[in-house]
């Protein structure tokens, strides 16, 4: 029986519903949610990336201003934009697109942002905060995929995970969400990557593989066990003479012959992609949210 | 062919006896590395704890300062005392000894450190920037476990290490340690807790097998692999009328049992005890050297 589809642009379509609902009784209470992002340089990407998170914004209500830098920017003058954001009242969350020009230290400007403002979860402060199980802002797509195993009906807890990558952005945050002893967590949880033997001994054990190393194709259905629910994570460009653009995007892992096997399983695109952005909103409610409790508690 | 045995105390040692010649090297420069400790209450183990890491500096040329307070202290107290110590110049590292009376936030003491003083590793920042693979302070347990590993020559890098326990202090914090792509890590990291199935099936698997769920003695022989690395965390009494103090500790490994099956094994105490405070007295060198490297470029 060929695999559910476990569809995030759905589940990101009624994840936004919900938010709009936030957003309008912020509103009520004088409140408007605000996300500043910064793009320097043209890198097609992530102008791509910027303007469908300006798009998103928009469509649930909250505020977003961009700022578009030429590559030449000085990043001193990139530190004081943020600097300047951060204490900007209307501005609640701050993104900065990466990648940045090479000139520019990522690590320099993701200290720069105050970490009441991270909305895209990476401030160390934050990361932290995550790994000790205190309540912070969690990144991006690792939360997205949480998301979607929740509301798929996959809960991670009691299962094994295993997680395939250990990338700054995905494997390396998500592993230490799914072990924490919380709600929707209280997996365990196994970390592969390029360093790992015996791969296949250890893929075909997963409940849930989460495939997020950036190679496509590269989970075949002889890897998992029947019955696995797997997350795909990857997004890599493949040549399509049959496509407009000249090609097309495919995940981590060979949808049609995993679909076979396993149980449920996200397409590429239109599984983690669309969480991604849903819930970068989400943080930024939540960081309009905080301030206002904050000021009401003054 | 019962274990080798990790030796702990011996590893500990050399380590300390490298740390005093840096310590002499950093007296010649006009900088002594400076350790203050902490204490609120009249908790016994705890008044253990500091008064051995005071004299383990004492031993290696490390000056350190022990506060010692009431469990009345008002919250306020503390962190007046922490910010002052913040500042003060001739101290570099700064630990408050846990647990705290419970009217004490934790969180907001390991809030108050500053960072760069922070050589117990527990600062959110400083554990957001070792899961980013950053150089930082790291938690003196699961250093002193990688060390351990590196120096009995049983490297981590390519191995499955199985992880038992997610504790703030050794499994959350290992894990990500050792999954990372760097020298003296890169292993395949599984973590196991309570939440986990089928428990048996997976320590079975690992080549280095860390307790540290706190449960005396439950890791028996029947459990583990011929050949198996293991580290044991644990410190448990176990009561027993024949030594003076009524008690032992016992690790979370049935020594006896996995000592004839394992390759090479930690003994309790001996074996990560030591370790812990060795890493604390280098933290705090580390902190005189980083200190000090940035007044020479002020």
């Amino acid at each position: 029986m060929p695999a559910e589809i476990i569809d995030g642009k759905k589940i990101s379509s009624e994840i936004k519903e919900s938010l709009k609902e936030k957003i309008e009784d912020l509103k009520k209470g004088g409140e408007v949610p605000g996300l500043a992002a910064i793009l320097v340089g043209d890198n097609p990407a992530s102008q791509v990336y910027v303007n469908m998170k300006a798009k998103a914004c928009e469509k649930v209500g909250i505020f977003s201003e961009v700022y578009r830098y030429p590559k030449e920017l000085p990043e001193s003058e990139l530190l004081k934009k943020i600097d300047e954001l951060n204490r900007k009242k209307t501005i609640h969350g701050i993104l900065v697109q990466f990648p940045t020009p090479r000139r520019i230290s990522e690590e320099k400007v993701i200290l720069a942002i105050d970490p009441k403002k991270d909305v895209d979860g990476f401030h160390p402060f934050n990361v932290g905060m995550m790994l000790a199980g205190k309540p912070t802002f969690l990144p991006c797509t690792p939360l997205g995929i949480q998301e979607l195993l929740l509301r798929s009906g996959n809960d991670p807890s009691g299962k094994h995970v295993v997680i395939l990558g250990r990338g700054s952005l995905v494997g390396r945050p998500l592993a230490p969400m799914l072990y924490q002893k919380t709600k929707g967590a209280n997996a365990t949880v196994t970390v592969c990557h390029t360093g790992t033997k015996d791969l296949l001994g250890i893929t075909k054990q997963a409940d849930i593989l989460v495939a997020a190393m950036g190679r496509a194709k590269f989970v075949t259905a002889d890897m998992v066990k029947p019955g696995v629910v797997v997350i795909d994570v990857g997004t890599n460009r493949m040549e399509d003479s049959t496509t407009k653009s000249g090609y097309r995007l495919v995940g981590d892992v060979d949808f049609d012959s995993v679909s076979q096997v396993a149980k449920a399983i996200t397409p590429v695109p239109g599984g983690v992609g669309p969480m991604t952005i849903a819930m970068l909103l989400s943080n930024t409610v939540k960081a309009c949210e905080m301030l206002s409790t904050n000021r009401s508690a003054d």
